[in-house]
């Protein structure tokens, strides 16, 4: 798929997926998508796990109380590691959010559907939950997980903010 | 240009930029795939600031003190506000970064180069001085700088790990 294509057909996923299995090499040429993209000082801070382990998958819908995810055919699930790269800097969270990026975008391209679930990790100790199942090292963090299938139903990516509400040339908010 | 193709093509590129102009066309097809990018609840918290304008251009290089950068026939500035959308946590640098992965992608795909300017602005105060220049509102950030244009000399992708040493099936780190 044409990268505009895909960049203006990713949208947030909240509903059903068919019961139609992933390959693994289709999921193998999602994560490799997100291995390529950039880190800072090439650190590489972003691990994945692809979990398409049925009981494994329930598991997980149970933690993040949400009963769609059961149908979702692979959940990836990206871990990162806070690495000081530049003058005591680390960019873990920028990392990861680059590798997802990249995830979704591919993702769409297959003809899948997938949802960001970033914040919803961060109460009731969810991301813990889930990096005890998935025995992830104590010193990583469990940053985003995206639920993977087939969709249902037809989405669309949600209504943006016109180009010059966000974007100038020169001078921030300043009208050609 | 393919989204696979245009993954595997994205580099960091530091070297001179050939003296050829961005169309404006170009430039806001790019910005629109930031504008495009997911952002938590939609908040869209990344607004864009495209200097083309070539005193400017040379000003921000002085700012950065690196000199390569006055070549770049355009700097895109990616700014960010903070958004509490959900239980009191903001994404904004999550969002920034998507959208710059994008930014990157389309980048890539039109033919020409950048490379993601982040650690170094936080450093000698030079995001603050590049929000005066710009006239950004004191609320916002400078978060992400990329200067683009033609690249004079063929770069490639830094080496990533391999896949097993940074993804694995239903546990992490486990051989299959």
């Amino acid at each position: 798929m044409d990268l505009f294509e895909a960049i203006n057909k990713r949208h947030s996923y909240r509903d059903k997926f068919k019961d139609i299995k992933i390959p693994e090499e289709d999921l193998k040429k999602i994560i490799t998508t997100g291995i390529k993209a950039p880190s800072g000082c090439n650190a590489q801070t972003t691990d994945f796990v692809i979990v398409n382990n049925i009981n494994l998958i329930h598991e997980i819908a149970e933690i993040l109380q949400k009963e769609l995810i059961k149908t979702a055919q692979a959940i990836i699930v990206c871990i990162t590691d806070i690495v000081p790269v530049y003058h005591g800097m680390s960019f873990q969270k920028e990392d990861c959010a680059a590798a997802t990026e990249n995830l979704l975008l591919a993702i769409t391209a297959l003809g899948y559907a997938t949802v960001w679930i970033d914040g919803a990790l961060r109460r009731e100790q969810k991301a813990e939950k889930i990096k005890e199942l998935l025995k992830v090292p104590d010193n990583k963090t469990v940053q985003i997980v995206l639920p993977v299938g087939v969709p249902e139903t037809e989405k669309q990516q949600k209504e943006k903010k016109r180009f010059n509400e966000r974007a100038w040339f020169n001078s921030y908010n300043k009208e050609v």
